[in-house]
């Protein structure tokens, strides 16, 4: 089967999770935690190169204060459980605004290698795609590789499959510019309720798409 | 029923068409002029303000020959088509490669009042992500306001619901920060195979969405 070199997941609905399950919304972040790290796995497991997970946006900060410390505890603690794996870590996200948890910060210089490595993991935190376009420098990007490496995401590399859960089909600002090509896969249940399969339907629909490129 | 204010209308599967009915890919262009302008007619009925149609792209000139005259024609009369009813037509696009059909260079300076003008159309014509991207200031583009009017494509609004058809899910490079929070519909038939209904079903999807931008 052809295999996506770099998925980016998007784990949406754990909101309504929450509320279906007569929870408060922001107790639903934290359901996400080990779908995040089955995930990981899977991805390990069949040959996944790099994989990226939709934290949190500039605009999710507008929440009520119960969520958005709700979603940084929970992000930081995805990014903790990650680094217990072998995997290499980086963290792409508006450090200069007080919702950037602190904690995060030694992930953003540089892609952190724990244990013995391996995967590609990034986490958007703290994500805008305004602030990511925000670097173009006008006499340098005319070319695709030029926007890419003026890019604040630039460490991040294209993305083939982009996964989201939780019903809703938009991008919601998820890398403009590695997600030009992506295909575009979703699953309807919510993330918390994350099942192996879902992972596996995304990879057989997938390895049926043809790749033109627009050639 | 809530309408989207701008559609994106992604018009794929011309080629895909033509092979199935047996006649050459360049062939199967010409037949999505129909479709065109009854999407146009349904989109003027339905009160929708903006309609965008992805013509093609600097990437799809890499194409063989035969292709590359026939789509370019064929993006050339749908302009024309679409001049000769009420509507106010702006075509963006790189002119500055041999690519461009002269004939629509009067579209690209502001958009064109016809007939007695009304729905905005715009054309993709010879467009690029990474060319849209390339005038971004990084002096003046910090916000989001800063970005949109500073791409080349500045004056095409943000879209609400993109279609598209010929059963492909990805945006292949269609206005990347104008796409971040647009609803994403696919018609698996092939645009040639445009039905009235197609459109409807989009709409009923649409007006099931809620808005959120993040927030």
């Amino acid at each position: 089967m052809r295999i996506p070199r770099h998925i980016g997941v998007i784990p949406d609905g754990n909101r309504r999770w929450a509320q279906k399950h007569n929870l408060n919304k922001e107790e639903g972040y934290t359901y996400g935690l080990g779908p995040g790290l089955e995930l990981f796995k899977l991805c390990q497991k069949e040959g996944v190169e790099e994989l990226t997970f939709y934290g949190f946006t500039m605009d999710n900060t507008k929440r009520p204060a119960v969520q958005t410390k709700a979603f940084s505890k929970t992000c930081v603690e995805a990014v903790k459980m990650i680094s217990r794996e072998d995997a290499s870590i980086l963290v792409v996200g508006n450090t200069e605004t007080p919702m950037f948890p602190k904690e995060l910060i030694p992930y953003t210089k540089e892609r952190k290698k724990c244990g013995t490595g391996g995967l590609k993991v990034n986490f958007l935190i703290n994500y805008g795609w305004h602030w990511d376009l925000s670097n173009l420098n006008q006499n340098e990007s005319r070319s695709k590789k030029g926007i890419i490496s003026s890019l604040k995401s630039q460490n991040v590399s294209r993305i083939n499959l982009i996964i989201r859960w939780g019903e809703r089909r938009r991008l919601s600002g998820f890398l403009p510019a590695q997600s030009v090509y992506s295909d575009f896969y979703v699953v309807d249940s919510y993330w918390p309720d994350f099942k192996k399969e879902d992972f596996y339907d995304a990879l057989r629909w997938y390895a049926k798409q043809d790749v033109t490129l627009g050639g």
